[in-house]
């Protein structure tokens, strides 16, 4: 479980595969290839078998899409990936070009003649994605083509590696907090209200939500890669090597659910569309290829409905995520101990970091994984918003530096999240500055009350204003939703200026506003919190929501300006201490407990 | 130019005329008619011939639509007209509907069966209206039937006033900053560079800002309601009688545009549809007519291209609407002071206040019109948010009570908008409370600074948190856009839960944040604000825009509780009120001027 550092990726074999594709492109009779990073599940980490645009390009980023035609190709990659791309892959070979910014309908137009026909694989992209594509190609007399195969795979052969068949286990009703009959009856009752005689579920974590179950099918996203039939009426069907399922596992999804081998979905699909009766699929997370088998007349788009229900944690999951957080508390704790102990000989470089928050978080003995690969920045790397350090890219901290670590465990009642941003050495006055100006953003967050229907939009502005008074900001959102013993990342809730999902008690999300210097330093400060429930304050006329905090770890307080904080601010933040001080200092050693009380003392 | 102060109205000839409405569709063989408030230019006021929903309901609010089936009829306004609407209509008759809920494909499912046709005229409907509409019945075997004569206006016969004809004066330079022919120029650029050949202009302030013309067609709006086609290349056509412009208004219309007879337009669309090339139309702003008559292959939709420039004003729109504010805050000053005096003795009213604010813009001699009609509430009707008072609603102002007026003034040069809230005697803890929170609100929005791109959604957030912390909050939008002697409410800009228009600098904008008791009292504080140009204040790394506050006058210190504020806040306070008696002194009567230095000394 240790995590690994990758020296790039060499590119030498990316000229000899792309003429491979081509070769297999003109024998197919298409003028070029879509080759995504995304997998039958859209899910944010894709097992080994599936990294198609790795095996092509070299690129190993979270997202991004090849396309190949007869004569050019291009990378396209998101702002976070495209000093990365350009020195994965061969750029005698692949343009790299950065999306959004980059349309891929307006490459093809460029690159594939009229009456030129675009292969795809309808299992790697939803049907939103294409039918959108599909439209805007359509004037320029350019077709889609769903193709049997997948020209990768064909390629790859027999060096592709297999398709996870890792155990499947229960996630205990203890944290669940909910039975797997519970939610599939709710969500039964839903399709009926809707009218529709099933729901077809592609999303790994809404399938190991609904059933609950748990598996390590890909990194750091303890989730189980299948797929699930639930009909109005009567069984589920999940679409899963039964072998796989270990016998608590078992226990739990027999009452509910027909346990079928994977190769038998096609067959279910084709019952469905033989019955003619409306199927819910989510037509932005599903695959194209269910679209494509069920037939457009018969399907009822609406978003995946376990995504809501997911989101608002049981109380179970709530004292599942605070028991969670005490335990990473603990972990991270001491590791900022250890780390200003360390930091001070000039010795601290960022895999050391990474490695030894590891072990702590090892040390609780719960630890499943870590949430998501660490991130690890010293002085100008902590500017790089997605940096993953590695071999090449590992640094020491220097005195005067910051130093910026956002990490998160697995835990089988929790998941967490947390980015601390600490003083190496004697910090400049600026760096004071914007810290404090972060701080108030956060702060501002953490104390928000807000009414029943207010969106993460309505919040986001928050967390900028006192950055935006000093001309400054941070271009990544605010908050992210957060599963429960899940992935990291999980919606339907956010904080950004994208952010139209309503927040609801129970709902978990980050608050995490930031401030990146480029080249000299980056600075964040992220707390998961939870939506409390709705509540009518003294004197007040309506009810509002608020947040709980619910991460614990000292605020670097050799970087907050005092002057710069109102007293409301002031006294936020020593409530804050000092409950992280009462919370964690039982279960911690004399000399960690030295260290958090002077490091949580009053300001 | 004195507002006049409606008795309600007489509901007694609605049975009448909706019953001589029925016997039309009966002979016309149509099963529903649609009878909006809104006329052929979409605009909040329309000319007395245009009264068409007033005339058949008696309802006289500026938004609402009846439906009138063969044995049902339903009368729909939004909620600040509930109460008004069904005071001033037949009950008996019509049923009324609170929109948005109550939806209008909804009502006419129900009340019209299976191949029934409901009639509209089509110039008063835009043509997304009418689209949707059609789609959403469509499935339901229920069509639209574009009437060629409004049924209305056939029953309404002679006793119908005649369309207005009233003179058009230009809008000289030195107030508008830009000439006709600028503008003009700056649109056809637009056209072209679109691959469009014409424009249907059907917006009347529109019109008025591109050819810098205004006319007194409808109330308080200094706008000519007339359509223009602007071509790609060539003169400008403005349908509008000639012998209504004086000769000002000729020399500045006629280099750049013919004058038509209004009765012309439909050739000259016709000649449009003949060409057969791209005609730009808005369907959210343009009737269904021109869609109708043009053929809806040609249109390319788009936004009116004018109401992006017409909201960033030209430096000559700011300065004079920095002049139009000094001239207004001395009649709002002068007001302000009599009123104090007069409140003491308890026999203020809402009609009288509302005479002698108009009385005090009157004699600055340079008022053309006041921007809308006076919110003047006391007490209880503070808190009805878009209160008109009436004979019949008329009330004292009592010591004790809070009195919100709300209102503006049309300068050649300016528009203006601003609400106060006085206390009458001694306000309670409870109104001082409310009143300081709204403030910081106020406040917050005054003194925020935000990066390019910033939209109105952005900083809503910011007049709501003080609310929000104490369980309160206001129902409405915290912002308009204001036009330069034109609309008082003008797009695309606005501060709301629903404002995405991003900010530019010269854009002005209103900032009201308010708090409303029901059945108690209402607070509202509404400054217009101007967005200042970027700059990169010390120390910050991208640029920022900020808001100017524009409106000089006093904010009531009785209600203000100074242990509520913070340090920066109560820092803005002062500033303001210092900056309102510094400007404002030199204009004032000496005891006007002490009134002033009193009512804005630092807290």
């Amino acid at each position: 479980m240790l995590q690994t550092f990758d020296s790039l990726a060499e590119p030498e074999r990316v000229a000899e595969r792309v003429k491979a594709l081509r070769a297999f492109m003109s024998k197919a009779k298409i003028d070029a290839v879509l080759v995504p990073r995304s997998d039958k599940h859209q899910g944010e980490y894709v097992p080994a078998c599936a990294e198609r645009l790795k095996w092509l390009t070299g690129f190993s980023g979270s997202a991004g899409i090849a396309v190949v035609a007869k004569k050019t190709a291009v990378l396209m990659v998101d702002g976070r990936y495209t000093v990365q791309a350009a020195a994965e892959t061969d750029t005698n070979v692949l343009e790299v070009s950065l999306l959004p910014r980059a349309k891929l309908f307006e490459w093809l137009t460029t690159n594939v003649s009229k009456g030129g026909i675009v292969g795809f694989d309808p299992w790697n992209h939803t049907a939103g994605e294409i039918n959108r594509l599909a439209a805007a190609l359509a004037p320029k007399g350019i077709k889609l083509k769903a193709l049997a195969k997948n020209p990768i795979d064909v390629l790859w052969g027999k060096e592709r590696p297999s398709p996870p068949q890792n155990p499947v286990i229960a996630q205990p009703i203890a944290f669940a907090g909910r039975s797997a009959a519970d939610k599939i009856s709710e969500l039964q009752a839903r399709l009926k209200a809707d009218g529709q005689s099933a729901v077809v579920l592609t999303l790994p974590d809404s399938i190991c939500w609904l059933f609950n179950i748990r598996g390590s099918d890909v990194a750091h996203n303890p989730v189980v890669l299948a797929f699930a039939i639930v009909p109005a009426t009567g069984k589920a069907e999940l679409f899963i090597a039964p072998d796989r399922l270990d016998s608590e596992a078992r226990t739990e999804v027999a009452p509910v659910a027909k346990l079928l081998a994977p190769g038998t979905l096609a067959d279910r699909i084709k019952a469905l569309k033989e019955k003619g009766k409306p199927v819910r699929l989510d037509p932005e997370t599903a695959a194209y290829w269910f679209e494509q088998n069920l037939g457009a007349k018969l399907i009822s788009r609406g978003q995946d409905p376990c995504i809501v229900p997911k989101a608002i944690k049981s109380d179970a999951e709530v004292i599942g995520a605070r028991a969670a957080h005490v335990r990473d508390g603990h972990a991270v704790v001491r590791f900022l101990a250890w780390l200003d102990d360390w930091a001070s000989d000039g010795t601290l470089d960022e895999i050391t970091a990474v490695r030894k928050l590891e072990e702590f978080r090892s040390d609780t003995n719960m630890l499943r994984d870590v949430s998501f690969p660490t991130i690890s920045g010293s002085g100008p790397n902590g500017a790089i918003v997605h940096y993953r350090v590695s071999e090449a890219t590992n640094r020491r901290v220097a005195p005067g530096e910051l130093f910026l670590i956002d990490s998160g465990g697995q835990y089988p009642d929790g998941t967490t999240d947390i980015t601390r941003t600490i003083a190496v050495g004697q910090p400049t006055k600026d760096m004071q500055r914007h810290f404090t100006a972060v701080l108030k953003g956060h702060i501002a967050i953490a104390t928000a009350r807000f009414p029943k229907g207010t969106r993460g939009i309505d919040l986001d502005p928050f967390a900028r204003r006192a950055l935006w008074q000093i001309g400054a900001d941070f271009d990544h959102g605010t908050g992210h939703g957060i599963g429960s013993y899940l992935s990291v990342h999980e919606g339907p809730q956010s904080i950004s200026r994208m952010g139209m999902a309503q927040l609801h008690p129970g709902m978990l999300i980050s608050n995490e506003p930031g401030y990146y210097k480029v080249g000299e330093y980056g600075i964040r400060i992220e707390n998961v919190v939870l939506v409390t429930l709705p509540e009518m304050v003294e004197g007040g006329d309506r009810e509002t929501m608020a947040f709980e905090t619910l991460t614990l770890a000292p605020i670097d307080q050799r970087l907050i300006l005092p002057e710069m904080l109102e007293k409301s601010e002031r006294d936020w933040l020593n409530a804050y201490h000092k409950h992280v001080f009462d919370t964690l200092a039982p279960g911690l050693d004399q000399s960690t407990r030295n260290w958090l009380k002077q490091a949580t003392q009053a300001v």
